[in-house]
């Protein structure tokens, strides 16, 4: 039988920025976390919507119209949010940590992107715990 | 856009156990929240996993195995668990609050229960918040 995971420890474990770990499987879904912090990069998932819940610090996802306006989420611990298949976003962070849902093999920096993927961002379909 | 939603003002906005609201969707997905205390009943999922996380107090999970052997996980906030598909479980709980993540339409009680179906546990597929 699977044993629990806690949240807590599961962060505890890895220092790494939006390098998400794989806490839960459930269907073909994984369920992640991951600490956050600076910039990450604008990006769509084509055929997937994205579940976010903060867990600590802040989180704003910007998100980018067809007609190019740009608006930003601001989220506080205890928020969720999801934004929809086919939305530019560009995740930013003071530092914090989130929590995801998505399908598994879903990659953190989607299906396309805008300009060069930063250092601090790891391109990854999400890594065991 | 959708906005965001916290689940502590989600939770602090009805009082009913075993009752859940549905925070968000995403795909043909549920997050559902609900606050939990006392025995809900026997059942299962037949074609789904379920996903739990305990936000607040404590919330166990008893499995029972194809040959009658029951084995009761122990979760307390922070801790995630994943209850397979086609396993009998029954939750309890001294007193908490759970988020649950599951396919739309999935049942509370399950596909199949074992005897009636207790006045404090809500038979529901979620409800609106």
């Amino acid at each position: 039988m699977k044993r629990p995971v806690n949240l807590g420890e599961a962060l505890a474990s890895f220092d790494a920025v939006y390098s998400p770990r794989i806490v839960a499987r459930m269907n073909d879904y994984d369920v992640r976390v991951a600490h956050v912090k600076g910039e990450h990069v604008w990006h769509t998932h084509t055929d997937t919507d994205e579940f976010f819940l903060v867990l600590d610090g802040r989180f704003d996802i910007a998100l980018r119209d067809a007609d190019g306006t740009v608006t930003t989420v601001e989220l506080h611990p205890g928020d969720t949010f999801v934004v929809p298949r086919g939305t530019e976003h560009k995740p930013s962070s003071p530092g914090g940590s989130i929590l995801m849902f998505e399908p598994s093999g879903t990659s953190t920096t989607g299906d396309t992107h805008e300009g060069e993927i930063p250092d601090h961002v790891d391109s990854t379909t999400g890594h065991e715990l």
